[in-house]
């Protein structure tokens, strides 16, 4: 078996851009790279093979979803997540901690976990640390994520204080409970809101105890663009150099492009997806709308710069007589697209960072892109 | 470009059971076939790669949704159907007429077509044997369907008797307004409800006309299996022996057997489709329902005999987890299931034909089949 690893390949001379490539037992990742959802043991509409064409070298399961049904027992015995859900090359889960806090209901926060009730039937739970590590390993991940409290935001300092001390000790445990036998990895997650002492302090105390990687956690949750770029500048110098940088929940294309030029290697969201099945498309020139009058007769690719399946055979037209139909093949063919744009604007900031033109592609990339759908009329 | 016909290849001894090819412009349909039903312009779930490797050769668009959305004039501007859904072989389309009694509203039938308000925005439109042959040719269908009226059952012979005559003369409107230059073929549709002598006398009055296929309507429609054998049995033979005969609507995998003993070459049901959406499979043993709790553990492909992407890579385990979570992957996966075994049965069913083993065949396969689920506990 492989062991986890994380080689720096290339660090950008004008960013704090890295170019790197984790080692796990199931495969490398190449850095930068998106992370597409996969919350209920599929990434919605999208067929494991479609993944790989859009360029998905791992996913992101979620524990909170795969406990709650089909169950992580029942996973396992299927011979793991990855089997159950045909997908063999890499996957990171989280530690249901976010969605206890987002789905769960009746939450009660102690020293020992969470106790909530099943969105799906309202049943009760305990989730500890150990047992967030105990479903990420019966599940088959090769990247588990600490369990940790995702901080609201705003949310008072004092809150926030106690909130990142209880997730570091959480994080002990979570680290002394993995076993590390099977080759898979753990990651801490640091916290501290948008306070950068408490930040520092959450870093500090997450390399004290060692883990694989890091996360920053607590962002894209409603602080705005421009305080979320402020904490990954603060934050992801915290982290070990050497080691793989990971920042949960983000986000937009432009989101992506400024969390590299930070210093991120890792990034996961709904966006692609979610945005997909409710007709919104990202392209080279911006987002546009699906639904809009405006497609009605227009045969045009949805991108003509884009080499996907859905840009080489099918017209903006089509796609929107899919979405206004309520078609299953609009959620499907829309979040093919997405992903694909999504995966290939990582690739192409991989190679800008290797080529070192990073800074030419940001700018570029920025100016490129106009308001929603003004470039498409 | 190649004209339309029909080659018969080989037929059976011991049944009606014929084996035979149609030409078409866009390529051989090998017979007996089934028709995958694209409604509004997708088979619903599936995309056209996943067609052609269940074993697709033609599929069916429908008339009365195409022409109210998107509308037949926007296609027709786009390239056509086939251009718009990215579907390269032949398709057939039906006339419109079944949807027009099925989901029209405030419908009112005269001797010039059938006035209906828009199932989607009430709007008011009038459906004639020439508009229906219109839209068909504006579409770019390789196979236009005669406009006729579905008749209901029971229905009074009186009833029946002046509906058929009418659609006699619809069918003798839609044979002048079709103009075949565009080397497509249009197929007449004998109706006459449960009555042998109306069907007969529609029968007579179609190849007075004369086609370049003839179907059978106006079955399935509540009549129960044994009628509906009866009257394929009844008017089949009525039917000239060197042109393609198609059944409309049916039907269950026992249908299709049964229908091609009593001699019919083609077969389109929404039945393989719409069920898989509702988690209801088809296999070698029967049908089951996937989403029963027997299956929460079940390891073991859907059909252990089935070559099909879906029965290659996932267990039922996981199929009904898809299917509980309400998953899109769950019709998408389901769909194609059922697809392939359809189209598989087809292609046992030719070859059985082929090598002069239908009549075995066709015992063989009732006799595996068992009561639902009564064979996957």
């Amino acid at each position: 078996m492989t062991p986890f690893g994380f080689q720096l390949l290339a660090t950008d001379t004008a960013t704090a851009a890295r170019r790197g490539r984790i080692q796990t037992r199931r495969g490398v990742v190449e850095t930068p790279m998106f992370m597409p959802v996969g919350t209920q043991g599929t990434v919605k509409g999208v067929l494991p093979e479609a993944l790989v064409e859009a360029g998905a070298q791992i996913i992101l399961g979620n524990t909170y979803h795969l406990y709650l049904r089909p169950g992580h027992e029942r996973i396992r015995r299927l011979g793991g997540l990855h089997r159950f859900m045909h997908w063999e090359r890499p996957i990171l889960t989280d530690s249901g901690g976010f969605q206890v806090f987002s789905l769960g209901q009746l939450r009660k926060i102690s020293e020992e976990g969470v106790a909530f009730q099943s969105h799906i039937d309202g049943s009760r739970h305990l989730l500890t640390p150990e047992l967030s590590i105990e479903i990420q390993q019966a599940l088959g991940s090769d990247i588990i994520m600490a369990f940790d409290e995702c901080i609201p935001y705003p949310s008072e300092r004092s809150y926030v204080d106690r909130s990142t001390a209880l997730s570091g000790r959480w994080a002990a445990r979570c680290r002394q409970a993995h076993d590390r036998s099977d080759g898979s990895a753990l990651f801490g997650i640091v916290q501290g809101g948008m306070y950068e002492d408490l930040r520092r302090r959450s870093a500090d105390e997450l390399r004290q105890v060692g883990f694989d990687g890091y996360a920053l956690g607590g962002l894209s949750v409603g602080e705005g663009a421009e305080l979320m770029y402020e904490m990954m500048e603060f934050g992801l110098p915290l982290l070990p150099v050497d080691q793989p940088r990971y920042v949960m929940g983000v986000g937009t294309p432009e989101n992506l492009v400024e969390g590299v030029a930070r210093g991120a290697d890792l990034f996961d969201c709904v966006m692609p997806t979610r945005n997909a099945r409710n007709g919104v498309l990202f392209t080279s020139f911006g987002k546009l709308s699906i639904k809009q009058a405006r497609y009605r007769d227009d045969d045009r690719p949805l991108d003509p710069e884009c080499d996907c399946y859905v840009c080489r055979n099918y017209s903006r037209a089509y796609l929107r007589h899919l979405f206004q139909a309520n078609e299953i093949l609009a959620s499907v063919l829309n979040t093919q697209h997405n992903l694909r744009y999504y995966l290939k604007l990582m690739a192409d900031i991989r190679t800008a960072i290797e080529t070192g033109c990073f800074a030419t592609f940001r700018a570029d990339f920025h100016r490129r892109r106009q308001p929603e759908d003004g470039a498409v009329a």
